[in-house]
């Protein structure tokens, strides 16, 4: 049994590695860390853990981290890279859930995230936790940028065109759509029900930092620059990431659908429906999985890709389990084999 | 591995006994049966299976049903019935999630249900499926009248109260309110999206068939007619029950919360939360847990009693697992032992 | 034409008096006050306004105010009370959207709304701003407290059962649902989308302010004390508030439904439905309405009343506009005539 | 005061329609049918409508209607068509909400809408209704067809950079998403609350009807063909579309906005928002107004519109009614210059 330690359990990101760690065989939650909660019980945040957790939040404190076998951090973005090189230093694996790690050029990551990296040395050890494309490296690492929850959508959709060389690389285009969640659990009038509710916007149209974040990979799987405009919308809903994806066609693309399934046939994570059948997000809602359908419409000359991820699941919390149980040697799905909640 | 079949499992409490049964170690699903949807899959009508079920609908075959050790039916009320006297006769056990043997006096049951009853016999035999009143019965049982939604929060809510005699019998009050996927899986006018979101309102508030049932149940447990005035309510959501009950007092009502704890400290799908902490029901979505709190407000002679449930769990599939559970031999919380989805 | 003065126009309760005021034929838009984003456009922050008000967010100013003919305060508790007597010396008539003036005893007022009164004198001149109760006063009146959104769906259900004698004073329930904009427009983790969506609870269950307000104004009416348990909840919706009303018969109950529609017969917005007929909030959505049922369910002893009402215009801004009109000399429905929003 | 019947007025169009016009200070609606309500008030289905609308729902008479100045066809598609001839021929102006006469090539029409079309020699008459581009022509005619929800807010924001030809016509894409009264008020498994809340899905992924519709217009408009994707998404939400738009860029796209500003400066209902601030649905739920941003982001190569509006209002009645309007010799904005709801 491997200790596991959860920095900045508070926001939704925390609570959910939480729901799939409680019933985990091989790992023990050794602490829960809150800065303004210590000494207040998790389940008194989070009623639905009530009979699952037997823990107060307490404060960060760096010793007693070393001690555990794996530390997530679910923090605000610049928190855990303040720590990382003392817990590697201690033989802790560590796991972001939050950006620190993500980008590999300093500069870049610099401009978009509004400060400066405490350890930019690590940016090339951190692995980019997406195991449909590091499965290997994340076996071996001991540090994980686990992937931001547009960029998981996006990029899982765009993988198999890539690679198939049947698009153009200079003319992508992700039109994406999330929930409210994914704007974190913060007092913030813009978030409120009732500004969000009943109704639908684009956000951040100028530039988003996930844009930066997905063409680093994309441009590394393809071997070449992509140009890619990225368009994130907001929805009035709690969970949920659709990705719609479009993409000029070049040479054959017979058979997408085909490559797709043939692409991820060994991944437990990633689903291939049939071409015009439009994945839902409430199909993956509180899973794991990924659903995708590659499509080419009718007065088109474009692939239309739709991908869908729950955003706190495979676009968090539950990817940054099954980077944890790639890196301690378990069975990749374990705890994460639940079929979503519908309806 | 004992053979489980579901009959009508198109509609919800269907899909989710499904998703919680792919994941039971101790049985094997026979048979998915659908008149209208034979032949097509299962998980091409719920996506959220793709992987766990590897199923197509059948039509309904009583010789093969009667193979199976348990049948579910997820039917509407008036099916279950019908073929109920054979499958027992072939030793096949039933757990109806409809009404047909849910009210004892066969005459109230066809007033409210607008039928005659095809085996008024068995109404007798039946057990009422819950764990909580009913545990040694629902081990020894073959037909389980499984409770409705509202009747499962309402009774829980009251039992406490009722058993310590601090309530006065002739003046009871249920004001209850349900998410939409109460109404089911079928083409309606009346709960479109259009016509739910962003409104509330009371509906069948001249009279409700689970009335009958709650009072039924209450009175049995009290052993004196109850009066209860039941008003259910729509919410715009898809899961969730709060029972909002009002009782007069009389006699002691010191420790009420410890009243209640006490009298469930054995159950694993009751949960007693603080005074003046009102339960969510988000904290028990997609859960089989019931979370209560009792009150004592100011300004008030009256009882409050708060008690949540997921319609579709605790008020459906789930308590009907929890009942196969104990008909089977099986550890109780077999397959439910999962934190509720938050948010 | 008559000059009209906001003071804290950046709430849900602001930008609904600007929606009706915009359109109103007898009055100017003066000045809209707010501290904090004075100097900004008022259709920045709100675009359902552009090119229908072309005025900044301006500093309150005590002397500008003045030299309005009317100021509505839509303001947190505590502020209106600050200005009301400079405004009313300088002959400026007030209506308080807040609490302030809400409580005839300042003792109360003070327990529930923790602070000291700042014009206790006042609160005797205050009108309470119930047109169907006060129409008189209110026509006469320089002050008005503007009633809560709770009460006025409270009041306007009991009011003819207390009138005609035919409920006991000493058992009155009232189970009461508001949509989330009730919360009003400020950072708050607590009615993020995230955490209300998808979810319904009960809150302030120990003990509401709008209790000592209804009771105030119920036991005024009867000429006795009430005794009133108040239990609001929380719909996952923007706007609309329910109140199902629980009181036990006394004397002749027949024709409720006719008692309703004769006591409300010349009032413009209260709307009384057929017996068995619920009223659903989105009827009244964005509208002044109040639509209510009274029923005498099967199965029960009491009376079950139903009524509905959009919070933020019957329950605060519309109701607002209408004392406006009748202290200003306008018809009272002025810009107020609008059938609801529906779907 | 001219007369106006509304046929099938039992849908969300129809509604909408008489929430309108029941505030139209020159007209009367002197008709309301429907054939399987006949005889039942109108405002027994509608209750917004009570003490608006004095009328119940009439069998559809040819004569009857023919009496009218101006019919509104809230039906189907397939029904205007059949009594259009013999209302024109009667002098009775007529105002199609659906697709009977939006597509002028008559093959197109009867691929797309599956039926033999009843009076193809009327295409060529009927004018397509957006007054932005067709304002004149409406005024002069004697049939409209109104525009699809889609096409307006697609059309509306491409037009001016058409009209500047400073994009490619070749590789137009046009990512939509709807509210889901888009959908009718018909009973449907697939729009019911459990299946569409707390979810986002693409549909008709490989072919719209709106497609040829929206492409028709911007090709007459650009004097040449255009190539346009196009896949729409629902939302969970009552109202609304967003259209968000991809061009690519070509000659000149300096100040943009002030093109837009420009280009729709004497429309009442187009509003152009500065560059960067993405339009919010919510702004114009309930209005007639279409807002449009128009932007330019970091790291792209496209111009991305982004354009809002009600889909049952600028996207159908209120569009309807500006055309009537425009027909009858009224001010275009008679009855339809109210802010939007918000929240």
């Amino acid at each position: 049994v491997k200790k596991v330690g959860i920095v900045g359990a508070t926001g939704y990101t925390g609570v959910e590695l939480l729901r799939f760690l409680v019933n985990h065989p091989n790992i023990e939650i050794s602490m829960v860390t809150s800065r303004a909660n210590a000494g207040s019980r998790v389940d008194a945040m989070f009623p639905n853990l009530r009979g699952y957790l037997d823990l107060e939040f307490v404060k960060p404190d760096l010793d007693a981290l070393c001690e555990c076998d794996l530390v997530f951090f679910a923090t605000p973005n610049g928190i855990a890279m303040q720590s990382t090189p003392a817990l590697l230093a201690a033989g802790t694996k560590v796991i972001d859930l939050a950006a620190d790690f993500r980008i590999k050029d300093v500069a870049v990551w610099e401009k978009w995230y509004g400060m400066t990296h405490a350890c930019p040395d690590l940016l090339g050890d951190a692995v980019y936790g997406l195991p449909e494309i590091n499965r290997e490296q994340i076996q071996q690492a001991n540090l994980i940028a686990n992937p931001g929850c547009y960029p998981t959508a996006v990029t899982l959709g765009f993988l198999p065109l890539l690679k198939a060389g049947c698009i153009q690389l200079d003319d992508l285009i992700a039109d994406t759509k999330s929930g409210v969640s994914g704007a974190g659990r913060k007092a913030n009038v813009a978030t409120l029900f009732s500004e969000t509710s009943e109704s639908f916007k684009a956000y951040a149209v100028m530039g988003h930092r996930h844009q930066p974040e997905i063409a680093q990979t994309l441009s590394h799987f393809a071997g070449d620059a992509v140009d890619l405009t990225f368009t994130p919308h907001l929805i009035p809903m709690i969970r949920g990431i659709q990705a719609t994806l479009y993409a000029k066609k070049q040479g054959n693309t017979d058979n997408l659908t085909q490559l797709y399934t043939d692409y991820y046939q060994n991944e437990p994570f990633v689903d291939i429906l049939p071409e015009g059948v439009p994945p839902e997000t409430r199909s993956v809602r509180s899973s794991n999985m990924c659903q995708i359908s590659v499509n080419q419409p009718e007065n088109s000359r474009r692939i239309v890709v739709l991908s869908v991820i729950d955003n706190l699941v495979k676009g968090a919390a539950g990817q940054a389990i099954q980077n944890m149980n790639l890196m301690l040697g378990f069975d990749e799905a374990t705890t994460l084999r639940q079929p979503a909640l519908l309806p």
